[in-house]
C-alpha cells in the first residue's frame, strides 16, 4: 500500500512527520543548474540517471535544463518514466527474460527506448520481443571497461555484436554503453583519471573499430558523478549518465579534489528528517530511522550541521546517537536532518519526496518507480 | 505504485519473474509448528514480531497456532495489521509525536492496542491523544535491560513510570517490555545465557518492586529468535517477541549451539529468487538483485544449495558472482535462490510474497506493511 503522505504543503518543516525524505529545494536545483553549466560547452550531453531519483518530476526538471533524457536499470523503472512523459529513455542494463522484454517492447509505442546486450542469445531475445510487439528497439552494446560486471570485452567481440544488432530486423544499433562503475567512489583525482583513462582508451577503440566496420554509434554514454568531467572531456564519449549529483550523498562527499579537499561540485540535497523517539538517561538518544530508513551499504548517515552529534548504529528501526556529554544533547521530540550514506537505495525506501524551501513544505513528489526491480 | 505481482499461482517456480520474494511453505509452517510446540508446555505465550514479516496473513497462521497477538515496531504496521483483522497488538516502541499517537488512539476503537513509553512527558501525550480520541491505550514501561537503547532503568524509575501511567485517566498500565536485543545475535550459548541472565534479573526486580506498589503486570514482554527459550524458561516473562524465527536469516543461522554447532532449531523459508542477467566472460556472472533487493547490513547473501558459488558483491542493481572456473558456471537467464543475510529489511523491499511448494507458487500474500515507516 503507498504510504500517506508525511506533510501538507504549507507546514513548517518541523511539522513533517517521520522519518520522511527530504529536499532541499534551493540546493537542488542549484545541482541541477551546475551540472548543466558544467557540460554546457562540452557538446556532450546529460542523460541523467533515474535510478537515483526515480522520479518523472525531477526527469522532467533535468530535461528542461537540457537534458536528452534519462538513463535507468530496470523496466519497471523505464515504465514509471514513460508513463511520466519521458520522451527518452534507455535502460543502461541487461534485461533478460521474455516476460520483462514484452514490456519493454511495448513501451517503445509511447516512448522512444533502447537497452543493453553483452551476449548473442539477448539480442535474439530482444529481437523477438520487439518482432511480437510489432515495434522497433535501439540496443546499445556494454562492454566493460574496468568494472568487471557486465559486457563484453571493448574490440572485436563488441563489434560482432553490434553487426548483431545491426543486421536484426527489429533492432537499430544504438551505440556503446561504457559506463566505469568502479571508478566513481575512488577517492583521490589521481586514482578516477588513471581508471577513466584505460576506460576511454578501451571505449576509443571500440568505437575506430565499429566505424570501420560502418557502424556509427548514435551513443557512446558512461560516467557518473565522481568521474563525468573527464568522460566529458575524452572526445569520446557523446552522453554523461550522472545520477547521484542532483541529490549527493555521505559517500561521494568523501571524494577529494586535486588539492585534497572534499568535492564540492554539488550540494547535499537530500534529507532524512527523523526525530528523537527516546532519550531516557543522559547521552543517550535513538532516533526513528534506522536499517529500513536509510541505506548503510556504504556507511551510516551524518547529522546535518550538527557536527558534536554522531550517528552511531542503526537497527531495524532505530538509530542510536552518540555526543559529547558536555555538549547539548538532542532532545525528546526534536527533528533532526540526516545525510544518508548512500542516496539511490535510501530513496528507494520512501513513496515521497517532500521539497522544502525556506523552512516550509513547497510540493510533494511521488516516487514513482519506488521499488520497481523486475 | 504497488508493483504488480511477479507469479501467478500454479506456475513453476523458474516461471517466477525476478527479484522475487519467495517463502517456502513447508519450511515456514515447520517453523510456525516448531516455534508453537517449544513454547506449549511453558505457560508463556508467543506474541510474535511483525516486524519480521509485515503481513496479516502471517499473524493470522501464528495466532491460529496459539500465539496471542502481535508485536509491532510502527504505527504505520499497526494499522495494517488492525485493518487486516488482527485484534490485538503490542506496539512494542515508542511513538512520540501528536499526529501519530492520534492515529494509535484511533486504531483502539477497532482493536485492542498498547504502546511503550520511556518518558514521564510521553505519558502525558499518550494519555492526551487517548482522551482526545475517547479511547483508551493499554502502556508498558519500556525498560533498559542491557541493550543500552531505549528504555527507563529497571527498579524505581520503572515504578515511577507505572505508576504514573495506572495514574492516567485513559491509560491502562500494560506491563513491561523487556527486550535485549544485543543478545539475539551473540554467537556462543554462554555469551547470550551471560546477557539474558542480567535482564531476567533486572526484570524480576522491576516486576517485585511493581508488586510491592500494587501494581500486577499483565504482560511481561521480551526475547526474540536468538534467545526465547532463555526468556520462556526464567519464570518471569509472560511473552515472548520472537519475530525472525518464521524466515530466518544467514545471519541468526550464524549463532551457535552448546555443541559449536549452528543452532537449527529453525528452517530457512525465506528467499530472494535472482536471474543470472549477465555472463559475459569465463568466471563472471552477474544477478539481477544487488542493494535494492536485499538488505546487507548484516552480511552478504548466500546462495542457497549452491555452496561452489558466492554472492561476492552487491552495488545498486546488480549481485556479483564468484565460483570456481572448475564447476559449472552460473548461465545466462539461470535463476538462483538467495538466503538475505537480513531478513526483516529485506522483506521491507517486497509488495508480494510468492508461496512456494512442490516446486509451484501456491499463493500470492500481500505485504501489507511494507514501508510502514510512521
Amino acid at each position: 500500500m503507498l504510504q500517506p503522505p508525511p506533510a501538507r504543503p504549507g507546514m513548517r518543516e518541523d511539522e513533517v512527520d517521520t522519518p520522511a525524505l527530504l529536499i532541499d529545494l534551493d540546493a537542488f536545483e542549484a545541482n541541477l543548474d551546475t551540472m548543466a553549466g558544467l557540460l554546457a560547452d562540452t557538446g556532450v550531453k546529460l542523460r541523467a540517471h533515474a535510478k537515483t531519483h526515480k522520479s518523472p518530476v525531477i526527469a522532467h526538471l533535468q530535461m528542461a535544463r537540457g537534458a536528452v533524457g534519462q538513463c535507468v536499470q530496470k523496466v519497471a523503472e523505464a515504465e514509471a518514466l514513460a508513463w511520466g512523459g519521458v520522451p527518452d529513455i534507455l535502460v543502461s542494463n541487461e534485461v533478460v527474460g521474455a516476460a520483462k522484454l514484452a514490456r519493454l517492447a511495448a513501451l517503445a509505442r509511447i516512448t522512444r527506448i533502447a537497452v543493453c546486450a553483452d551476449d548473442a542469445a539477448q539480442v535474439r531475445a530482444i529481437e523477438s520481443a520487439a518482432a511480437e510487439a510489432g515495434t522497433r528497439l535501439a540496443v546499445l552494446v556494454e562492454i566493460d571497461i574496468g568494472a568487471g560486471r557486465c559486457g563484453v570485452p571493448p574490440g572485436p567481440d563488441a563489434v560482432a555484436l553490434a553487426k548483431m544488432i545491426a543486421d536484426s530486423r527489429h533492432l537499430t544499433f544504438g551505440g556503446l554503453q561504457a559506463y566505469q562503475g568502479s571508478a566513481q567512489h575512488k577517492r583521490t583525482p589521481a586514482e578516477r583519471q588513471a581508471l577513466i583513462a584505460a576506460a576511454v582508451e578501451g571505449t576509443r577503440r571500440t568505437v575506430e573499430q565499429l566505424r570501420q566496420q560502418g557502424l556509427e554509434c548514435p551513443i557512446v554514454g558512461g560516467g557518473g558523478t565522481g568521474t563525468f568531467a573527464l568522460e566529458a572531456g575524452s572526445g569520446v564519449y557523446t552522453e554523461i549518465q550522472a545520477g547521484s549529483y542532483v541529490f549527493m550523498d555521505a559517500d561521494y562527499a568523501r571524494n577529494l579534489d586535486a588539492a585534497g579537499a572534499p568535492v564540492a561540485t554539488f550540494r547535499h540535497a537530500l534529507f532524512v528528517l527523523s526525530t528523537v523517539m527516546s532519550a531516557p538517561r543522559p547521552g543517550i538518544a535513538v532516533l526513528d530511522a534506522g536499517l529500513k530508513a536509510l541505506a548503510v551499504d556504504s556507511g551510516l548517515p551524518l547529522v546535518w550541521q550538527r557536527p558534536e552529534i554522531t550517528y552511531a548504529g542503526a537497527s531495524d528501526e532505530h538509530g542510536k546517537l552518540t555526543f559529547a556529554p558536555d555538549r547539548t544533547a538532542p532532545k525528546l521530540g526534536e527533528k533532526l536532518r540526516l545525510v544518508p550514506g548512500h542516496c539511490d537505495p535510501t530513496v528507494d525506501r520512501y513513496d515521497w519526496y517532500v521539497g522544502i524551501r525556506g523552512g516550509r513544505v513547497e510540493c510533494l513528489w511521488p516516487i514513482a518507480a519506488k521499488g520497481g526491480m523486475s
